[in-house]
C-alpha cells in the first residue's frame, strides 16, 4: 500500500515555460493570420509551417479543415456559433502556445473583439497578421467560387460583400499579398518569427 | 502584383506526420487516464510529464486547471455539459497529438462512451491509462475533502458514491496506485510510452 498523502496533486505543472523555450531553442506563441477570402491565409499559413519546421522550429497550423471537423464540428456558421468558433480557436491556440508551439492560425476572424479575446488568452506571444492585398485582388483571385456566389446572393453575410471585415488597428505585422510573392512573404514572415520568438527576446 | 493564382492553398499540410516524428524522435499520442477522483491522475500526468521531459518527449498535460479556466470555460457541470468537456478534451488531444506531441489528459471521465470518441479522435496512438486504488483507498485520500461532502449530500450524483464509473473493458495499462508508489508508477509508465511510442514501433 502506497502512502495515501503522496498521490495529492501538486499545484500546477512541474515543467515550466522556460524550460520549454529553452529545450526547443524558441520561445512559443501564435502567429495569428487574419483578412477576407483569399487573402492567402491559408496558402501562407501552410508554406511557413513547412519553412520553420526545416527551420527546427516547433510549429502548427490551426485552419477550418482541422477544427471544423472535429473540435468545432458541432458549431454551424450563425453569427453566436462563427463567434464560438474564434473563442475556441484562441483558446486552443494558446494552449498550444503553452506547450512551446509556434501556432499559425488561418481564419478570417473579421471582428477586433474576437481578435482581441484571442490576444487575451494567449498573452505576450500573440503576433497578429494582417494579410491585406485589398478586396479587389481577394475576388479576382477567387479560389473557391465564394466571390461569385455571393455577388449573385447566394450566400448571404460574405465578409467584405454583404458583412464586415473590421481591419486590425495595430497588428504587429502587414503583407499586402496582392503585391508580394508567397515567396516573399514567407521570407518576411519567417524573420518575424526567428527576432520575436527567440529564446533571448524578451517580448 | 503577384500571380493572382499562386495563393490558392494547397490540400493539407505540408509537413506530414512521420516527418514530425523523425525529427522530434518519437510519435505522438494521447496518454488518457481515467480513474476515480483521488486515484492519482493528475499526479501521475505531472509526475510523468516531467519525467519524459526530461527523457528527451515533447509532451504535455491536458487537465481541468488549463481547461476549464480557458477553452471549456463556459461549461458548468449539467451531464450535458460534463459530456461536452470530454469530447472538447478528446479532440484537443487528438490536435495535440497530430502535432507529433504526447498528450497526457487527467480528466475522471467515466462513461466508457465518452472514452471511446476519444480513442474515435485520437486514432492508433490512443492508450487508455486505468488507474484503479479501489474506490475505499481513494476516499481514504479524499485530497480535496470531495467524498466527504458527497457522503453527506452535499455534492449530488459524485462520481463512485452517486454516480457511476464505467471501468475500462480494455485498457492499454492499468495501475493500482493503491499499491504502486509515485516513482513506480511513474517507471511502468515511462518504460510504456518509450515503447509504445518509439518511431520503430507500427501501433
Amino acid at each position: 500500500m502506497s502512502d495515501v498523502s503522496e498521490y495529492s496533486p501538486p499545484i500546477g505543472h512541474l515543467v515550466d515555460l522556460p524550460e520549454r523555450w529553452r529545450k526547443s531553442g524558441h520561445r512559443g506563441g501564435v502567429m495569428w493570420f487574419t483578412g477576407l477570402s483569399g487573402s492567402g491565409k491559408s496558402t501562407l499559413a501552410l508554406a511557413l509551417e513547412k519553412q520553420l519546421f526545416e527551420d527546427g522550429f516547433h510549429t502548427f497550423v490551426l485552419d477550418g479543415d482541422n477544427l471544423r471537423h472535429g473540435l468545432n464540428s458541432d458549431l454551424g456558421f450563425s453569427p453566436e456559433d462563427r463567434g464560438e468558433n474564434i473563442r475556441r480557436v484562441g483558446e486552443v491556440a494558446a494552449l498550444f502556445a503553452s506547450t512551446g508551439l509556434i501556432v499559425l492560425t488561418a481564419f478570417i476572424s473579421p471582428y477586433r473583439t474576437d481578435r482581441d479575446l484571442a490576444r487575451a488568452a494567449a498573452g505576450d506571444g500573440f503576433q497578429e497578421v494582417y494579410l491585406d492585398p485589398g478586396l479587389d485582388v481577394c475576388e479576382r483571385r477567387d479560389p473557391k467560387g465564394l466571390y461569385r456566389k455571393a455577388r449573385a446572393g447566394e450566400i448571404p453575410e460574405f465578409t467584405g460583400i454583404s458583412a464586415p471585415y473590421e481591419s486590425p488597428t495595430a497588428p504587429e505585422i502587414v503583407v499586402d499579398t496582392g503585391a508580394v510573392t508567397v515567396e516573399e512573404s514567407v521570407k518576411l514572415l519567417r524573420d518575424h518569427v526567428a527576432r520575436i520568438f527567440s529564446v533571448g527576446e524578451t517580448a
